[in-house]
């Protein structure tokens, strides 16, 4: 079992980047949510590659089709399937990589462990193709969370070193909104500017830049999430590793903290309007795993985009002899910004799943 | 469900920090496996607090008592439990704490979660306590792993800022042998110096420190794990996070990678004795979510002790009104070095749940 | 979380019975398999309704598509996808129903859990038609057994009370094929005569009968599956359920072992041929939970169809108030022989998981 | 992982017959549930062997010691372990059967399954023995569910053919506290008697007799469960077949409505006092996997004890060879009706997890 997360409610990724379509099954959606496909597709949109200069050349129109478990525009209680076929393959980009691991890829580890029976195509089952079926599942969690109070948001932390500005102290739905309404999402349109500037630099030394994404929850209620490793981090973090190319994930503060002292990175509460409130948010929303009733705010490492044009060092598998490699085809400069609505894709689905999992202290 | 993880290996743990006992099952361990008790017991002793002045005043002897599993030193199919008496209860330390919850602990969303029915003496189930039964499964997982040739090391790879060396590419056995051994788990003895030096500052400043525990991995084989969710990462993260004060986790390069390029981050293949390796480890051992058969190397940010003897500011739940607090009684000015063998522990345990659960990709 | 069961083979169907199509994904299936589809094909037609007096009229050609997870005929890795389209619906079919359950159907608990969002034209998600997609992954799953010496076969035990011959105490793959070569899946010809004819005066009299399935598997390795609630017992009986219409599920000599004495219900082991057997095989297999290498045997109660023609008795839930109901339309006079194949496909799924998961007793 | 069932609310049952303890941890208690502890002891009084003539002569007191999870005689959020030491055992009366499996007993599946490395003293983890923490969890269950108005009851349903009288169609909570004052749990008592003279019969021809549990569960709300494999029925059943010797689970009319025509299976529905009822309940209040309100039944097969005093065949396994075996010392002649509150215990289990969890039809 791989491609799957979620408790009460279950999602299934499938697909392989030159296969037939990429789709997901969504078990144990309530029934009778009307889902908006005009939302949903300008949700998926977002992270479809564009035609401009930060992106790939391949042009996916990513429209869903849904199979099952929505009719009539609303949820009717049967697991929901939705597909995406895959329109434009070119298989024939393929060819010598098969017998090469691209450094930074799957290729080899998926080499080794199917013993060269894997479908690698374009990156196969490991191809961020497969982030599309799953922003459809966190495009339409977002919904039914907005529709209980409950918003995601994300942003462009940083490309490259250059740092977007943070999150407010309490990020709103309408800064949600208009943040994923940018052509680039940044908080900081300048920075964005500097950021974009590093992505085209890297693609003319025919290299690649990282970045990190800043995602955020608001509306949760306090009390959500189970001790040790039943938390709301546990249960995120186990989700969002599942992003092609994220190699670390961090709460609040998260590694800053560790260079801070307890009185510094403690946060004070205090009454505000009869609630309990925090006057910093170091601890992102959790403390021992549950919501503090604060906003959520975690952020997720992008690596660069390994697939470079420079020539690099591999092996031949076939021989076990050292050889080089050149890549040819298209590859993203950057895949970080695009990455920004998959991190909310999938944060919305993990509370989703933990809100209809409920809170469970005293039932 | 909440104290729990582990799929073919499930670990469960179980106590409060001020109750009768602290306790862990584990089910699912082969049969037959020989456990050394003494040299168990050496590695729960190097989380156990001291007597030093880095660390708090509390003596527990942690001596675990095997109710089942364990038959003339051998497992023996059955699940395992085992028990720790908590020796050392001061409940009196509580009191005021009930109705003022300590800012970073769990105090207040234990309240919001169970209507102020926890049992929170000392922090309750959320207590650093909790680390003692995990490092009973872990260092029996360590010694499960060990004699199939897989060795799990850590070190304090930062204190307040204060970075030790990192892993050398190839760590040994030796190696985490020799750390395990030191009475500060660092590799560099001067860096170390320097953080007991900060340690001790933050305890005369009447606060506190955190700090970065770096865990290795060797003797790995290639092709585990699986894509996506079934992640190697996806899995030690879930674990992980479930360590009390973990507030980030990161593999390889982690958040650097984010900082580099594509051509920096990527590491070449090449054929060593007959083996692919790589010639450098910033993937940290793991692509695609499956081992490389390189070292894993991962990264655990550790906050900084959030009970301090500094007056802060806080509410009081009763009257929903803001108060103060000065939190009396023994804490630690910091837990970083004291994670140290916890991350070892719950990395040992997530790697050979996965190893018993094998590689399947061509069965 | 619904429509899903496994472990390391995680199998999720979807579809309702008017929707667009119905379909399973498999995770975690090894690679390098080759599916013969022409062998698959026929083994979903024996669960097809025929043309013949006893079954629907509806006419399916049940060819999956495969999305994922299956390049050039053998499995790659990745999930595998299949889905079959509905071609044949009759909504206009439905009408009256939706405000009036059907007794012995889920329309009034479909009602009572999604207060009348749910998709219930022709049964929706709870429809026979969702064995269809079962089939092709339990049909992938025999191929993948028969391989590895591992044989399922199942015969239809009973009709109305009419019995056919048990299996013998070892039974032969090539028994297996026999029986699904068969238009009537039984051992004793004579006696599926008598079935049939019972089938065809339930339906002159519009009404229905049920029957009992026997599984069989045959190749099993000793040593599989755990105690208490990881046994094989409890892991088929949790699938089998999902069969709809079964309510019984029992193991070797079953419910007829509860008027057995000990001395006769205990199978005396002995060598044979250097290995050890059983003389007789009342313990189904399972011992402990645990097979014991003697062929695994398992009966499954198949309730009478609901949809009769007669008039009934039920509610108006709009209105809740008593009314009658006749429906109208096709439906099966007995299902249990269809069940045969979708008893055999859910028993080799669990078991490939199984298999796939390991023995695990000494690793 | 074998030992454990449960998804919000996780059971772990650990222990050897003869090893120092058996026990159980609850993970996901709510809190604040005061528990009445002796109410819970006159629970598992009545799976004790007594000292009449029916039972076996070891002795047990069966009193839980809480280690975690109970504060001042109520759940408190954290895990709630309960340990009742082993004080009574006879490790002498095992020597030879190490080497000679017990026909219908685990010995042999154990020593495939872990090759001679098992404790299979007094049956090991396999024992009726582990019934008793399972009794500790689901008498708490049972509290739970009754101040929510849920009440779980069963009987002997039959011993060694012997029928007793089924359920009324309503069983009352007051039915199931008469059934389980009795000293023997049967609703009419001259077939008790008989039942009872059955049992003494085996015993006095060295042999054992086999018997059928009937559990009833009233006041769940309709809609409960989810459909195929998520459904009441399937969770029951994987949680059932983990109490020794249980061979078969059926639900409702069972295996009986297999020999029914659909016209006598299928419950009418009508208008109850503004309510949707059921005219029968061959359903056992459950259709597609979800409940309909009507008292959940169902009955579980307990095969005849394997322990039996006559001689019988088996097998040396050091020497792989035929051999004869006398079983000495202590055993029930029956334990079908000991199984009564470990049938209920189970299915206040299950049946907790599943109110905690939720329904999610529209949340």
């Amino acid at each position: 079992m791989s491609s799957e997360f979620g408790n009460i409610l279950h999602i299934s990724v499938f697909g392989q980047s030159h296969g037939r379509a990429v789709g997901v099954v969504m078990d144990g959606l309530p029934a009778g949510e009307e889902i908006d496909l005009e939302a949903l597709q300008r949700f998926l949109d977002r992270r479809r590659p564009g035609t401009g200069p930060l992106s790939t050349a391949r042009r996916e129109t990513d429209v869903p089709e849904f199979l099952s478990g929505l009719e009539d525009g609303r949820t009717c209680g049967a697991p929901l399937c939705a597909v995406i076929p895959n329109a434009d393959q070119r298989s024939g980009d393929y060819g010598e990589l098969a017998d090469k691991p691209r450094p930074g890829h799957a290729d080899f580890t998926a080499w080794a462990k199917w013993g060269g029976r894997a479908d690698m195509r374009g990156g196969g089952h490991f191809s961020g193709r497969l982030t599309a079926p799953l922003c459809v599942a966190g495009g339409i969690a977002k919904q039914l969370l907005a529709r209980r109070g409950v918003f995601v948001g994300a942003h462009l932390a940083a490309v490259a070193g250059i740092p977007d500005a943070p999150f407010p102290l309490h990020p709103t739905a309408a800064l949600f909104a208009e943040i994923a309404a940018r052509p680039f999402p940044v908080l900081d349109e300048e920075a964005g500017e500097r950021m974009r500037a590093a992505i085209l630099a890297a693609k003319n030394d025919l290299d690649s830049v990282g970045g990190v994404v800043e995602c955020a929850a608001i509306g949760l209620p306090p009390g959500l999430g189970d001790p040790m490793f039943g938390g709301v981090e546990n249960r995120l973090a186990a989700a969002l590793f599942g992003i092609p190319a994220v190699k670390g994930v961090e709460f609040g503060a998260g590694f800053g903290a560790a260079e801070l002292r307890g009185s510094e990175n403690n946060d004070p509460f205090r009454v505000e309007e009869g609630r309990i409130r925090a006057e910093s948010n170091h601890a992102g929303g959790i403390l021992g795993g549950i919501t503090t009733g604060m906003p959520l705010v975690l952020r997720a490492a992008v690596k660069p985009t390994p697939s470079i044009g420079r020539a690099q060092r591999t092996v031949r598998l076939s021989r076990l002899e050292d050889t080089g490699l050149t890549i040819h085809g298209r590859h993203d400069p950057c895949v970080a910004h695009r990455a920004v609505p998959v991190a909310e894709a999938v944060t919305a689905a993990v509370l989703l799943d933990m809100l209809l999992e409920g809170n469970h202290g005293t039932f």
